[in-house]
């Protein structure tokens, strides 16, 4: 059982100091790895695991091919500034070969999880001599994990699986006692700029969780420049997070005068301060209708446009 | 070429007077038959038909199983009071049975289009002595067709195809040039009552056009619940038309703590004056909000509901 460390009772700087203390009595003299996605909460392990180890922690960024667009320059140019130096590595082909004929999405998920943590850190962690993986798991993920609503990629223990059995390496997760919110602080805290720390979350599996069915390079490359769209006009929306999803379901549309059988992105736009509750933000009018414009106008094959008026529960803030 | 009358120089009277004779002189000594749905168009071309031919016009309700709650009843009891007596015929099996198993939307329609013209009308002209059939195709369902848009299920001339080869009877379109706001002008003027002539458009395939893949009887109650929550809702709203249609897709959703993977419903609500081009209606976000939550109260296994904010063109206003 994990206690919780509430955002209210969290002193930031007490923290930092307990965790850097735990990281470096964990991982000794030796050296330790940890994969920084440019998310909030591995971009928070990284501070934190920088401050505890120096240059015996190498942070490696996976190029698995389903990110954002631009992220891996986006992310090495933003640490190259706080100090920390990132190795991008290559791995697509590996994920698209994993991920080949797999529509269910929690294969989806293992099938992300075994390639991650087996096959590239299983090779990395080999070639860098590192006994230790740092990473970004939150009590959320533990949570919703743990209560069978969706296997975080990152949850091991919890489920009965020894990491140093299955990979080889040990997982430290110094910010699994906190939340969202609590992420942010800490974050804050290590002198991550604001761009970064107050970023919208983004899902473990990347684009393969914003694809309902099959993640094929194709279908990715569509739901990515969706996503460019959906994030450039809601980024001061002061939403607690924004997404698309492509969906698998044909449409009926049609282009010069004829029909065209095409596909649909949902839009999903959440109020929330946890995401154990969100709500539906409420956009105005114009913008929603420039989202849908601007994606059919952006994306090619895409007919069809839905804004999510659903609320969690019973939904889920991403749809796979 | 059809050549179309727009409503600005329609005038109801006239175009009414000119068409009873038209029936009459087609038809001449013989019996007609028309299948009235309850819509707009079958609704006129009732009243239009049996003004014309009085008891030598049978009218029947056909019972696909594929219609809105309530429907066969509603109808027949609101043509009572009009003088207009409709024979309910069961037919439910025949469509169900022609619907196993076809995804594809075109194919839907195609297997409906024959049951209804072959099997099911095929023998009730056989048994009526009819040799016509009264329909309500407008010039909108021809452009479609013709366009390549949406194979509309009674268009057949414009194809290329012969009713009396094909299925044995003539088929008379006394509204074809017309659109909707000239249907409801001629409704109006022939009678018909407010809650009739300005219903919301309900397309020829009926809730088989609002569920994405299969039709079958399952998907069919589901999607007719949510139609009936959504009609009730909106009927206050002034649109053109509102649907709801089942998607395909399953989606991640959470009830009682656990997750459930289960269905969406998106909610499609258009401002138009001719369904040629159409826009989502700038609904409330309280009530976009109350059609979620009524729809996952109601509808069983549906934990996502969405709002179309897309524009026709490129998409059209029904998604299948």
């Amino acid at each position: 059982m994990i206690k919780e460390i509430g955002v209210q009772e969290l002193d930031a700087g007490s923290f930092i100091d307990e965790k850097v203390e735990d990281i470096r009595r964990a991982v000794g003299e030796g050296r330790a790895i940890n994969a920084l996605s440019g998310g909030v909460d591995s971009s928070t392990v990284t501070m934190l695991g920088h401050r505890a180890l120096g240059a015996r922690l190498q942070t490696v960024f996976i190029e698995n091919g389903l990110m954002r667009s631009g992220e891996a320059d986006r992310v090495v140019a933003l640490f190259r500034e706080l100090g920390v130096s990132v190795e991008v590595v290559e791995a697509r082909g590996q994920f698209f070969d994993a991920l080949k004929g797999i529509s269910d999405p929690e294969q989806k998920r293992e099938a992300i999880t075994q390639t991650f943590y087996k096959k590239v850190f299983g090779r990395l962690v080999k070639e860098s001599g590192a006994k230790d993986l740092l990473q970004g798991t939150i009590l959320t993920d533990v949570d919703e994990t743990v209560a069978g609503i969706k296997r975080q990629h990152n949850v091991f223990e919890q489920l009965g699986i020894d990491p140093q059995k299955a990979f080889g390496y040990r997982i430290l997760e110094p910010l699994v006692c906190l939340r969202k919110d609590g992420v942010r602080k800490v974050g804050r805290a290590l002198g991550l700029p604001v761009e970064l720390f107050e970023r919208i979350p983004f899902p473990g599996p990347a684009l393969a969780a914003r694809v309902i069915g099959e993640a094929t390079p194709e279908r990715i490359e569509t739901v990515r420049k969706a996503t460019a769209v959906v994030e450039r006009l809601l980024e001061s929306s002061g939403a607690f997070q924004y997404l698309a999803i492509l969906h698998e379901d044909k449409v009926t549309g049609m282009r010069e005068g004829k029909r065209q059988f095409g596909g649909q992105i949902e839009v999903r736009c959440w109020d929330s301060v946890d995401a154990r509750t969100a709500a539906p933000t409420r956009l105005a009018f114009d913008l929603l209708e420039r989202l849908a414009q601007e994606i059919l106008a952006e994306v090619p094959d895409i007919v069809s446009v839905t804004y999510n008026i659903a609320s969690k529960p019973p939904s889920t803030i991403e749809a796979v």
